[in-house]
């Protein structure tokens, strides 16, 4: 049995002692997760935070039912893109008044592309990473078509050299700090640097970072960026995604959705289009309020938390898994595609193994969930606010013991927004 | 007194019998209307259906605290879109797998608008209504603007004579059949007739029509359409929009917004965009689930319902408060902006007063909700599933004794999505 492995004793008195000496355990009690489930895919759908409940009920019982259209003032729905994206811009070091929620982070990102572009005409690139989430690219090329541009497709790795040569033609360079696949975290500073150095704009895509990890986008003078809602922010299934444009490209800054909620006057329902001063001209139609309260109070998750210990705790959870990983797992033919290098880490590890597909299905059906990605990975997020080391240990046994007994069949495809 | 009135008299009993006869009055337990409120502000913000709270409980607590990501396939959340479209559709005249519900109205239409253009490549006009609704006229302004096409605004009444003789220059006509300010009923088939002999396409903005009156979009022959799910479809605040593309578009239809969900296979995450088969294609990013799970809830107040009897009964509405206005409110200086002609009347009607804003605000503090359209009109709409024409005399009674005891200030500006 799995607990006679010499390895196995030894991982579990680590991982009691680590998980004894969290500073955040108590953040746990914050999130309602399921008993006897372990969820390593909290990069995908965060789990239901304890404070939803009572705020949604709030939203539906008392400001739309009893408040009605009142609530746009009375109930500050009105406020509500900018206020939630102030909160989230303590996440990722924005000072107030450069994010705002409320549309998809696919929505976000055609804003954020397009109107990086027309912030640097006459360059003729829109550089983005070939490892990119496929909705970065696809929007990238529809920005391109439209603009006329082209799209490079640069791995972060060769972007310094590439713009040392060619960033002179570059109007925007758009990447993630934490590819989605491998886990791996790029150097948003030098890179961001790399791009101002060469005149263009940098537009981070921080879905798998905000939330998991401290973030500087004013520090580093980010010039956009973007994200979502429901992977670490635990938002709810569809959250809404923020956008943060960076205070000195306001009062250029054109979006290519000129919705009346975006007016500086909007109740005046002018003929006319005339930008609201600031980042509420982002904003395009009337936002989603159920969802996007919903991930206000998801956001209380973070009250007090300091994002260095979040980050410290996070590393913590997938150095040990690696570790499982090493002892357990790669005598069975599985392969580490995160970093062993921390610092080159984002919040997850991604295992290779063949049987990925059927694997993670079958983990499932033994409580333990987490996600693949085609071919052959099988993804594992760590949420600092909620994930143990015991949690990791546990995925690691079961996933080795499924693995040993051939406990796994083809699976259909896994279907959800699970980026 | 006003009861004193005998005009005021004969229409209390005018009033109860017309509620009395009303085959929908039972209806009005489907919403969870406040007690001594009479609310005539649906076509702003519809109130909470009594089907929403459980619904959205059931999402919240069930489907993604314990369901957590494998809800996206077992709890139908990746379908929503299509799923709740399809529902919309029946209230349109829409077969299934032509409409989908998901981003908000101003994003919907610049998806519609943009694709209209790319389906009439050559004509280089693009028709609005002057009176249009504001982010109607803006996103027109901005496709035209990207597209290098030109506006031009001609009022519905003006259409026919337009397209006659400018028609082949026209790609797209967009309108809205019912006028957000007077609730003057445009002819949608008389119009979509004349766009199509002119070679146009036709695009409806049926925001202030879905669900108050019955519509026929397949039968019309309509093109695409856009409507939201906040006004008489009382999905909630913010509640996503919908949008129509008929069937024999939707091969060729280019949507502007390519993100991931549109994608023909979403989940091999391939580098380039391949559009899904039909009006998935139009689908851009994830969803905000709750909020469209919300709106799936409402829309079982319409379960059963025949769209002939809520025009029937709105229509009996709106005369019966025109009524009310001519015998009460014209001998203080309001005047109605409505058409008197049924045919010729959505589902609200508007007075005009100077005091419009102070007035609407006085009403509000006593108990009727109702909205005001700067400068000078008071909005007040009926919704045949709950008003009764008992309300509406309430109404009436009350901005009498309002606007002759002088009880109204200059209000601030209102505020909200009051469209």
């Amino acid at each position: 049995m799995t607990t006679a492995l010499p390895a196995a004793a030894a991982l579990h008195e680590q991982a009691a002692r680590l998980d004894a000496d969290d500073p955040l355990a108590g953040l746990r009690a914050r999130f309602l997760l399921p008993p006897d489930i372990v969820y390593l895919d909290g990069n995908s759908l965060g789990p239901l935070p304890a404070a939803v409940p009572a705020a949604l009920k709030d939203v539906v019982r008392r400001q739309w039912a009893t408040g009605l259209i009142g609530s746009w003032n009375a109930a500050g729905w009105w406020e509500a893109p900018q206020r939630v994206g102030d909160t989230i811009g303590t996440l990722i070091g924005a000072a107030p008044g450069q994010t705002i929620a409320g549309d998809s982070t696919s929505v976000q990102l055609f804003t954020a592309l397009d109107a990086a572009a027309a912030l640097r005409p006459d360059r003729p690139l829109l550089v983005t990473d070939p490892g990119h989430f496929p909705t970065d690219r696809y929007l990238a090329d529809a920005v391109a078509r439209r603009r006329d541009l082209k799209v490079r497709h640069v791995p972060p790795a060769d972007l310094p050299a590439f713009l040392a040569t060619e960033g002179e033609q570059v109007a925007v360079v758009s990447c993630s700090p934490v590819d989605f696949r491998t886990g791996e975290l790029h150097d948003m500073r030098a890179l961001t640097r790399a791009a101002h150095d060469a005149g263009a704009l940098a537009l981070w895509d921080l879905c798998h970072a905000a939330g998991a990890l401290p973030l500087e986008v004013d520090a580093l003078g980010v010039d956009l960026a973007v994200g979502c809602g429901y992977k670490f922010l635990s938002g709810g299934p569809g959250a809404p995604a923020f956008l943060y444009v960076a205070r000195r490209h306001h009062t250029a800054l054109e979006t290519p959705l000129p919705g009346w909620t975006g007016h500086a006057d909007p109740f005046a329902l002018t003929p006319a289009y005339e930008p609201a001063p600031g980042i509420a001209r982002a904003r395009i139609g009337t936002p989603p309020i159920l969802s996007l309260l919903a991930l206000e109070a998801a956001l209380t998750a973070f009250d007090g938390v300091d994002l260095a210990q979040v980050r410290a705790k996070s590393l913590s959870l997938t150095g040990f898994f690696l570790r499982c990983a090493d002892a357990l797992l790669a005598p069975l033919g599985f392969a580490s595609v995160t970093p062993a290098d921390p610092g080159r880490r984002g919040s997850q590890v991604a295992l290779r193994h063949p049987h990925a597909r059927g694997l993670v299905a079958a983990l499932a059906e033994h409580g333990v969930i987490a996600d693949m990605r085609a071919p052959d990975l099988l993804r594992f997020g760590v949420n600092a606010l909620y994930t143990s080391h015991g949690d990791l240990l546990t995925a690691a046994l079961r996933l080795r013991e499924l693995t040993r007994n051939a406990s796994y069949a083809p699976a259909p495809p896994s279907a959800g927004p699970v980026t």
